[in-house]
């Protein structure tokens, strides 16, 4: 069926078509999806209920409405109803196929070939890889010791064009506070994308500084807080002469027709977030409390994860000694940092069933 | 709600924080898609029917299976499903957000600032938007009065990076021969992108030539011939070599739960395509000879749409009476070359009415 010889040999002068930063580097790897089933899934930080059921009746009326239609470019009942919840006028939100295609917009409108990019490390790896698909500068800024973050954040630079800002931040799960961010945003001169997926997990968020200062852009998702990471929708909430240009970068119609309906009831059911947010967070303690009655350093966190070393036993021998079990964490080393176990909050009975395989193995 | 002046006015200095040529760009205006109903839509290509009841049957179940875990990065079940359709091993397909994402993902993998990228004109108003969101320069190739393309699209150039062949084309409807295209890529240095987003309404394809030249790539989309425009489907078939960089470069997660499981039903279900097929066949037949009978000159299509001008009713005017009428047909002006609606292939119904509408208008 397949003339070609592909067994890991590249056809010779294939890879000269290509531009050479794209020859030259690594393609963001996500969190492994197993496609068989069994496993307690804690490594890529999904919610572990099932979203509202108002989300599965709004798609199960789009899918009957029909699919032969292009959907709405710029998915207006989902920025009506996010407005709406938000407190924001729909001009002032941006739709995308899942957060990544809005940091990926974002990154296209701001960041051309020698500027750059700056943010957190470690934090959340694709913001390399999208700076690296720009021909991009990249300046990773240590975290300190405490997960604050120096002055070295806001130092000028001439060809800084775009910070990125998790808060939450993966993978440890902390995050900067509403005036230390607006702070540093005033001493920049580039916008600041304050990279909110974990936001609806932690005490507090950034949306209300996106009205004072034009340069602070709030990205979302409903992967996490609206348990709807198969759909694949986020958003950006910013000024509108932001979301103007960043339309022209995003492709026409970046959104489905199904996950435009699943999203606009999924952030209409608030009654749903909130209730969800309470079980998650009573789990993160639960979570938290067993690692630290294991021996593990874990760090505070205000997401659905949880970071955690421990003393005696290496990170990477926990992970694979629980995927043995079918228990799935996040094993993430950081070069020039180190490394450690990123486990996301289950149900209680998934955390339960970690805590006991991992008594065993410490 | 919103204590910022948005009607119009720039907030200063905003626009200065975005790259230059996104500045300087108009984005791609996709084709009308009225959100209020009662409109016979005959604007963007969109199939008049449902697509396979399968579709439907494999998005419930997927909804039913929960949307809260993440995708399959890569949509294998998609691959293997299409693969084994089109005769070619998982690894030689590369599945996008709609085909406009597989279009993005080449653009940004082959094509950087400075580098040329080439296609005919009048085409696909988009690629000059993604050469231009990559700081390219563009190269257009009038077609020629009977839309073949001279030897101008072959001619050699240091910095051409990217030739996009749409073929079918649109507006035109209009084809080239395989042998043709082949002999072309022969002489091209660079990737050749056929995107035959209609290729299944016309007489033949390009995808044996991706066995036989690296450089051919072929990008293929659900939207048209599997009627799930609302879905967002596209993929790539091309050498796994090249598929394999362009992974680094399109978003982990680019292709949502639920519209994997619908293409994989769709692309399975070849028996309601060809069906489906014979029936637009048959009523693009009927539209261009009642149009020839109204005096149009109509272009002979291998598409599921018409390209067709009056010699005695602007083409604007036409557009405009038929929009009273509630009929959205496209109407394309492209600079220096010239006007005409493009009309989709509806259902014989919106096509009858279409026509006795016009009648009275020429």
């Amino acid at each position: 069926m397949n003339p070609v010889d592909t067994n890991g040999q590249s056809a010779p002068g294939i890879d000269r078509l290509f531009r050479a930063n794209i020859r030259a580097m690594e393609g963001y790897t996500p969190g492994e999806q197993p496609q068989e089933g069994g496993f307690i899934k804690l490594n890529t930080n999904e919610n572990p209920y099932p979203p509202s059921p108002r989300v599965v009746e709004a798609i199960e009326g789009a899918v009957r409405r029909g699919l032969q239609k292009y959907p709405d470019p710029l998915a207006t009942a989902f920025r009506v109803a996010a407005g709406r919840v938000l407190g924001f006028d729909p001009d002032w939100i941006l739709a995308g196929n899942g957060s990544d295609d809005i940091l990926t917009i974002c990154t296209r409108a701001f960041v051309g070939s020698g500027h750059c990019i700056r943010y957190p490390y470690p934090s959340y790896l694709l913001y390399g890889v999208l700076g690296k698909l720009q021909e991009a500068r990249i300046e990773e800024i240590a975290f300190q010791p405490d997960w604050t973050l120096s002055e070295e954040f806001v130092r000028p630079r001439e060809d800084l064009r775009l910070c990125y800002l998790p808060n939450p931040n993966s993978p440890s799960g902390t995050a900067i506070p509403l005036a230390t961010i607006e702070s540093m945003a005033e001493r920049l001169s580039c916008p600041l994308v304050v990279d909110e997926a974990y936001a609806d997990f932690a005490e507090s968020n950034c949306l209300e500084a996106v009205r004072r200062n034009k340069r602070i852009l709030v990205s979302r998702t409903l992967s996490k807080s609206y348990a709807s990471a198969g759909l694949r929708f986020g958003y950006l909430v910013a000024h509108p002469d932001i979301i103007r240009q960043l339309r022209k970068v995003k492709d026409s119609y970046n959104c489905d027709a199904l996950s435009i309906a699943g999203a606009t009831a999924a952030i209409e059911d608030q009654a749903w977030r909130r209730e969800n947010r309470e079980k998650i967070l009573a789990t993160r303690r639960r979570l938290a409390e067993g690692l630290g009655q294991l021996g593990f350093a874990v760090v505070n966190s205000q997401a659905n994860f949880v970071w955690c070393t421990h003393p005696a036993r290496p990170a990477a021998d926990l992970f694979a000694e629980l995927k043995k079990r079918k228990i799935l964490v996040r094993y993430m080393v950081y070069p020039r940092w180190g490394d450690g176990l990123r486990i996301t909050v289950g149900t209680d009975a998934e955390i339960d069933t970690l805590l006991s395989e991992t008594r065993r193995l410490v």
